[in-house]
């Protein structure tokens, strides 16, 4: 097969040498988090039965979760739920095979729960949280023409890339990853899950401002609240010294101090914000690189919940990256940045795009024509491959916000 | 006030230099659409409602709708809608003044109702479409530091712009709104208000890819049907000699035909894919520009019925390419691209953000210290202005899908 | 067919000799009327489907509506309906026949959409209701069993009746009827839809007391409103002398005085109490005489939204009701009171139930062998003719509620 | 205080003598009855939180549940949940007492899975069930008038009662209370929780007909599900002797059988009707004396949820069955049975009813004058401690279904 593979020398500054750089990410416990994590694992969930009961997955798009806030009344030393968050799951799967029916509802609103269990250990699951599922049968004309074994486009879409991480990029992403850790929260039981991380790169200087919400109950008073936070600045203080070499100014929970007055606390009861009128929804969040990175090419796709064995908005984006990242890794110091973008067109085979378009930024000197084959190369072997993506999907080996 | 404006200037290949160009555009009645069109309307109609109560519009954010497809039974000549799409609105508002209790999900659920109305007349509002409300009040942090007086910051949060559109872009802009225009529906009502159009253009070829709904009950026949098509396809192409000189591509409904056989047909009943299992939700469609533009920066940001008053994620989207256009209509031929990033801080007067960073791509032989007090003032005074925006948003002035 | 009819010959005291009697209606308005209506207005809606497709009644039964209060801040002269009142429709309906997928969904909504604006005029569909439908498809056991043209009962079940009705049921009932006629709205429109009326007869003294909604845009301030209190006491005493003979004591919204002072107003916007926080739900009202009646035998049968083919619930109490009055007409004065239980065994044809048990008590001297074969006579001539009943529902000809 | 106390002497067959009885018993899994525990488990726990928090029960009714039946595939050796059930709650509560707001919604979903955790051992919680709650405020009207130091009746309403039980009663009370016991459970696992026991005395036979459903886990195939029914057949007929001379024909699970011949078997995952269609709502099944009894008098009122302290529905219809049995305890042989109605009128106090309605039938050759005082003494004695109801009602130990 040969593939329409585009070649591209940009003359251009690369992120980092730029001025000005914005990086996000909002951390496992943010709504919109929340709601990626549930419609990853109901399709993980709904892939697996399939695999077991009929050796292929079958069509599901679960990329549709609501999470609505909740109420509570959370005080120093443990407040109070008012009225429970509540997740809408909807989307589309296989509901029947021949005359079986598959407990598809079951499956997803027990996957919604495991994930919960699993990753927020304060919520009481009798009184915190209530689960709707509105997942139905898809579209005719969709399931018409998908079948897995044709491994056909379902869609006109692309996906984008880029490699490699600035160092604002690696300090916002490792920075919820360290806060978010079994380790941490062992350490420091207050700072709860909903932790958003803003990096704001203004030349040599990054303004890292952090949002965590406390646990109630593992605070006694104000005088604790702040305290914890200043050892928690220290904490990042010395991780981003690990991470870069740029001076790091950190910011955490910059609403409870109003012109050096203490005015309030950010606290929580369960540790997560969607408690107390918070929404979320899938795909406003993290993109497959885990952070949101307006000066970066970026998709609009939600990628969690879209079914990892067509769904190229899914596939296409992680691939692209996989691509960048290997060409930056093979290609070493000649290459400074990689932007790739896949497009494909619905019906066609998902491993002949539409184009594949490779932007290359070279080091000062290098003659791009000496790595156009072999970028090719790297694109090409890759995208031969792509249906492995799908089994770490289903495995979880990939994240996808 | 002096501002942090940061003027840069970027050496590189403008987007309509480089070879591979990717826009797309979810029309008025794709499902994600039409949960941002539902969003701003229920924030016009609050914020009217506290303007003509209160002399002010109060806390709202009503960026929270989740469209969940209902099921139908389209045929040549007109099927049946089986099952209501369902229509979840969340968010939150103030729904207490004193000891006023503002008329919210009322407000709400009739501004839905009212927009639909509007732009779907096959919809049958007694059978199509079911309405639930979960809009409730506002986190207790968060409205405390919300005092629209202040016009403070709700969030940390940015927003990105660029001028000015290159031809695919306009293409694809255009071409939606051409098929939606009510003049176009008089003359070919079989064509249905979930229009996708999705141009990709590679060197000086654009490829215009167009899924569109059609209404059943105006098409007697796959005859017909494949009829309409080929006249669409004709009408498209002479608007696009209207737009660009670059050769344009044509594709309707490409899963129609396969292996140049006509295998089916996309039939609605109601011009809608959201009536048979589409689902969408807020802020996963266009951004403010109206389009999605992989290959421009973009916020993730969902703009669509958050509070037009301090919420920095629509005003600075609006606001950043509003001062890009400035830009580059003012400075003329000088500049071929301009890209802006506006950030905030929480808690900092949104007339005052943390940077507006301003890139610049100068014609050749430009000396940009020429430009850069005038690009400062442009920036300066749309700022001074900010407050201009939310008049336009309530009145609906301002688009932001 | 030889039917198990009992004919039993009572000595008692009849229902109008006894010293107490308490008999009460629920308005078309009052929120478990609203209920069953909807369910039977659904049920209707789908018969006719049904019949119009396939020839014949298939199975369902809608006879679970829940109807949760919205919230309102009604006033003299007109207030507001703050939060939507929220109608789930639930039970179950054939939603497949062959291929044929039947637009179930979409027909109960419509149902109750129709059904609500016929009957409460001043509600405002767009902002004052919201309806949600999960209405399923039944029971795999149920359905197996379930052949309408069979017609064996779906349920061992049983239905009671009586006649005749006594002074203070007449009154209640149509005391009722009046205030809820459209002559009636139109002379005194300040009168809502949800009117309550209770009958307690102790020995020749008859309390009647009503609860009535005012329609607050009808009513300038509390003098009209007491004004018209008075008026309706003046009507419903003139109405209560066409009945009876007996003393009849008329008490309006007693909770608007205490101890002879006025204390309130019982306002509402849309002249249901609905609109704020009142809940409702089907079977909870009236029976199918139109009326609940503690002192004479009940069932608890909820037969609004029933089948109308083969739901013993609605067609036997429906058939012990006609029986009943049936026998009272045809022995003139020689029976005084007549009660019917008819009893079904599931899988047996509904015309011939498990037993036709006829309860009557005979005037003095009296002979009641002279009555019996009649009696039976009488009842087994309307279970020959039972599946007569199946057209008058769905014609809307016999009201169960 | 003076109680309007009526006595009056019935000259008429007791309900043992006429010749025709009916009673059912919707067992503790019957999706009515299902709605009826939830309802007053709800109740219960907020009436706990409001006395542990200020010292009274506050103003709730909580008497509207709607449970919506899921969908399962049960087969032997176990089956599948494929959609679970969804269970609605709503009615009002006191949401905030001063500036506390009460965490009114997380007390009542967690009191729903409590109550279903405890009695229905085989539901999956994670995956089964869906709870939302949609619990409001209440009237404004009647929360003025509520305050429950008065202890003034909410409503004009009422209740009945009735002494002694049939041997029909006893029967078909006590086997659904035997059959759904721990003891018998560990026992007979096979047989789930949705027992429904209808009696139908005809002279002096029964029929006890039961509907049950099995546990489909616990059978291995159909020859296992027969020979359990005829093990179970055995059981009821030998509890039957205990409990009754008469003859009792038992009927079991009658739509397995037709015209002889083994059609079919009913079984379930988790022992529950509701996974599979049935849907269930508060005050449609069995009455305060935990049995449906057409020819006694009934109340229609949904006793389960209503506020314990005020509530005439609740409080009237235990009230009227205590002072029956009291009667016929004191009286000993004399009387032969009686029915009790009281009724409330609105805003009058609770324990000074608008009347107490006393029916007797006295044995052959009694005096009715003779027993007038004490009938008049028991009564009186009852309603004047009637708030000892409140307390036994919030510790569960009075069942209200």
């Amino acid at each position: 097969m040969v593939r329409n593979i585009s070649v591209e020398s940009l003359k251009q500054k690369t992120t980092i040498e730029r001025e000005v750089e914005l990086v996000e990410r909002k951390g496992i416990g943010h709504p919109d988090s929340v709601s990626d994590g549930i419609a990853e694992a109901v399709s993980r969930s709904l892939s697996k039965y399939y695999l077991k009961e009929y050796g292929k997955i079958l069509h599901h798009n679960t990329d549709q979760v609501e999470v609505v806030g909740g109420q509570s009344a959370p005080k120093f030393k443990g407040g109070l739920v008012l009225e429970p968050t509540y997740i809408l799951l909807s989307g589309r799967a296989t509901t029947k095979v021949g005359n079986d029916r598959i407990p598809f509802k079951s499956i997803a609103t027990k996957a919604t729960k495991e994930f919960l269990k699993q990753e927020f250990k304060h919520l009481d699951f009798d009184a915190d949280v209530m689960i709707d599922c509105r997942i139905g049968h898809g579209s005719v004309d969709l399931i018409d023409i998908y079948d897995t074994t044709k491994l056909r486009s379902n869609d006109t879409s692309f996906g984008v890339g880029f490699a490699p991480f600035s160092d604002t990029e690696n300090l916002v992403l490792s920075t919820e990853k360290l806060l978010n850790s079994k380790d941490f929260k062992s350490r420091m039981p207050a700072i709860g899950y909903d932790i958003k991380v803003m990096g704001f790169r203004q030349k040599d200087v990054i303004n890292l401002t952090i949002a965590a919400a406390y646990v109630d109950k593992f605070v006694k008073d104000a005088d604790e609240y702040f305290a914890i936070k200043e050892e928690l600045k220290e904490m990042v203080k010395k991780h981003s010294n690990e991470i870069t070499d740029k001076e790091v100014n950190v910011f955490i929970n910059t609403a409870d101090e109003e012109d050096g007055k203490k005015v309030g606390e950010y606290l929580t009861v369960t540790g997560l914000s969607m408690e107390n009128g918070d929404d979320g929804s899938v795909g406003r969040g993290n993109r497959v690189t885990g952070i949101i990175t307006p000066y970066r090419p970026m998709s609009m796709e939600a990628a969690a919940g879209k079914n990892p064995v067509t769904h190229v908005g899914k596939l296409y984006n992680v691939m692209s990256n996989l691509i960048a990242q290997d060409i930056v890794k093979e290609e070493g110091g000649d290459i400074t940045e990689v932007m790739v973008r896949i497009v494909s067109q619905i019906g066609r085979r998902i491993d002949d795009p539409h184009v594949a378009s490779v932007q290359v930024i070279y080091a000062d000197g290098v003659d791009p024509s000496k790595h156009k084959n072999n970028i090719t190369a790297i694109a090409d072997n890759r995208l031969d491959h792509i249906s492995d993506l799908t089994k770490m999907f289903v495995e979880g080996k990939i994240s996808v916000f």
